[in-house]
């Protein structure tokens, strides 16, 4: 972590109370911390946006009775496997699972797998969570 | 306007490089005018969620030649012409036109008069955008 | 508008029992403008991803008693007249005016305008909506 | 999963074809396929605003070197314990590390403990991504 500096922001009192509720609700407990982290988001954005190096989280909702199709998951990992950094595989109820796998790499080429896995035949829900390396955040 | 208050942020000197860079990017003149937009943004999503007064505009893309539609758009509005402000109507070419409605309303009421607006047969593509009267915003 | 074509989709029925639902509870008449309206939208998002000619329209909320405002945001308008069609200006109270500016351009000079009005010092709340010429939706 | 239905879209030839171009780049292999995932998407969004029981993952990085805080966020899961299906702990880098939160639980609480989470002091980026339990998905 770099050094500490600090700036200041000048805002009207009305609209500094409004974010000051906000925050309360949602848990934190002062601002700076509050206005890191909107900025962060939207380095993330950006990071994203201009294909740098990211991390993700792609998540598959499948019955695990359907034939062949945990087999042809694996495969698709496989064929990416140096985006693939670990998988985590979950018993919803009887019939459906849940993997959730983590991955590291450009934008285009994390989202171009995503949209690969999500697209298989079987797979029920598929969503990419877009985070990242924390390389430029701290 | 209320009184203006002044409030410091500690922050990693390399998050704030990359916050001027993307806010000097994005046109912002100092850090304040950029924290308080974001601030500001998320106290819009707020009021939408909470069910405020909100203002908002509804975007309706549709072919003019569409039997009877127009009627049908202007029907609908009037009907709940208490939340309706303006109606801008712009000729994109020989056979769309885009229409531009300007609403103020309850968060909720506002979406339901939005989706039934979208949804009407030949309106080619609707979408609502979600903004503030201002009232709790300066 | 091309000629019509009709293509089945199976689907569990279930599923489908959940779709008639929500498209009801949103107006549509029937499943085929339901989803003919859920792929333009898709088609929108990629005709402003690939930079296509596209329309939007961006809002901006605020205040006219700022000093010059006004002449600002109409100033910077100008720089960039090939992109605007058309403005609408509604007088939401004493105080606060909404601008709602209807554009057409390729997504990322669209973009880049809307981002130079939204940073303009005064600006309470701006947002950009992003539609289309309809030129490939029909 | 329930019988298989089937029902039939009508379409403008030129619209389909744009669909057919999107859905070959993302890799799924038939129409149907397609719309089923479309129309799940939405059901799930809708999961969420009624508040049902729903899954998500919630993504945590930090630095591992902050002191007591993966204590803290430990600590934090476990006052959720009946949210918390499991945890996967990842190694990014020397300094931080990506923690994945299988959650399961009604969509407002679960949105809670997220915020809870990613507003910890020390947590560099958080995110919450929605998913499913998939019972009114197959």
């Amino acid at each position: 972590m770099s050094e500490t500096q600090r700036f200041g922001v000048s805002i009207p009192k009305e609209l500094l109370d409004k974010f000051d509720d906000m925050i309360a609700d949602r848990g934190y407990r002062n601002r700076s911390e509050a206005i890191r982290d909107m900025i962060r988001d939207r380095i993330v954005e950006r990071e994203w946006e201009e294909d740098e190096e990211v991390m993700g989280v792609v998540t598959l909702l499948y019955d695990h009775h359907q034939h062949h199709l945990s087999d042809k998951l694996t495969g698709l990992q496989h064929d990416f496997h140096q985006l693939v950094i670990s998988t985590t595989h979950l018993h919803v109820d009887a019939d459906n699972c849940l993997e959730l796998i983590a991955v590291k790499g450009h934008g285009g080429e994390v989202r171009a797998m995503a949209n690969k896995l999500i697209s298989t035949k079987g797979v029920i829900h598929g969503k990419l969570l877009a985070t990242s390396t924390g390389a430029g955040l701290s």
